[in-house]
């Protein structure tokens, strides 16, 4: 849970990040811009500002910016239905992203969140730049996390459907709840 | 048919434009434009320069550059087997793009390539500037210019099969082809 304020203020600074980033978005799209804590309410150690291009049956395209070190928490695309998931192609645009996936390897460049060794269980690193892009199958568990710079990204994928994710810390709520009611 | 020399400058303006409309290309990218003329041999009156960031069997994204006054030619993304059709999301992120859709309306801000009149069939226009984007059902017939400052957009789709679209020109062929033999 965040406050109304925290959320307006990390909304403002996201646009600000994007728009600096080389990506031209409107009024309107500056305004909805979608602050996400997970839930966790520690917004700038573990949460995303998400940007939704748009999102059709078939298709999305959003733009997520991170504030420096702030780590989209450990998930991953389930299955729903006939469809075997979300593929996803997550491409940097500014900063440096440390990204994480399955695999040999540990954490070096990046850092777990505090007290969370248990909700980022993926550890094989890759230290992404502006233009690196890497694709992930659907079901693969991933997080990531910006550099001291903060990072810019875009997501392209199949179909989203945020709140199905599955996400490995128990307390995890995807939705964002204010705490004084708006 | 164009020139090995014609296709090359015409990479190398692409990638500029691209970059100058702050899309971050890493080199390798700017080194893989493609150049398609449509094989009318005009390219630039009907032609389009296309960078692929990546393309799956479920989702693409691709960028576009347009010379001034450039057209992409009239064409659309049929029913491949059990997959609908291309769904596309058009992007505008530099310049000015006259576009093109089926329904009532007339050509004003752009224009039909000289000769080629029976090659647009389609006329309802949309003067789309950075940020503006549309959305296409499969099937739909469309084409599009730049203004005369040119144009880069963004491409976002369902898996993209090119040389599987349907174009209202008979002389097209999807493949550009060099006269040098190259």
């Amino acid at each position: 849970m965040i406050t109304k304020l925290e959320y307006e203020r990390a909304k403002a600074e996201a646009a600000r990040m994007i728009r600096a980033a080389g990506v031209v978005i409107t009024e309107e799209e500056a305004g909805k811009v979608e602050v996400a804590d997970f839930g966790l309410g520690n917004l700038h150690a573990e949460g995303a500002q998400i940007l939704t291009f748009f999102c059709t049956e078939r298709v999305a395209a959003k733009v997520i910016a991170l504030f420096p070190r702030q780590t989209e928490p450990e998930h991953w695309h389930p299955r729903v239905g006939d469809d075997p998931g979300k593929e996803e192609t997550i491409r940097v645009i500014s900063g440096t992203l440390y990204f994480y996936v399955p695999g040999a390897g540990e954490v070096r460049a990046g850092s777990v969140p505090a007290g969370k060794e248990s909700c980022y269980t993926v550890r094989n690193e890759r230290v992404m730049g502006p233009g690196d892009q890497i694709t992930l199958e659907p079901g693969t568990r991933h997080w990531f996390q910006a550099g001291p710079e903060g990072a810019v990204l875009y997501t392209f994928s199949t179909c989203a459907r945020d709140v199905l994710d599955g996400f490995t810390d128990p307390n995890v709520e995807r939705q964002t709840r204010l705490d004084d009611g708006v």
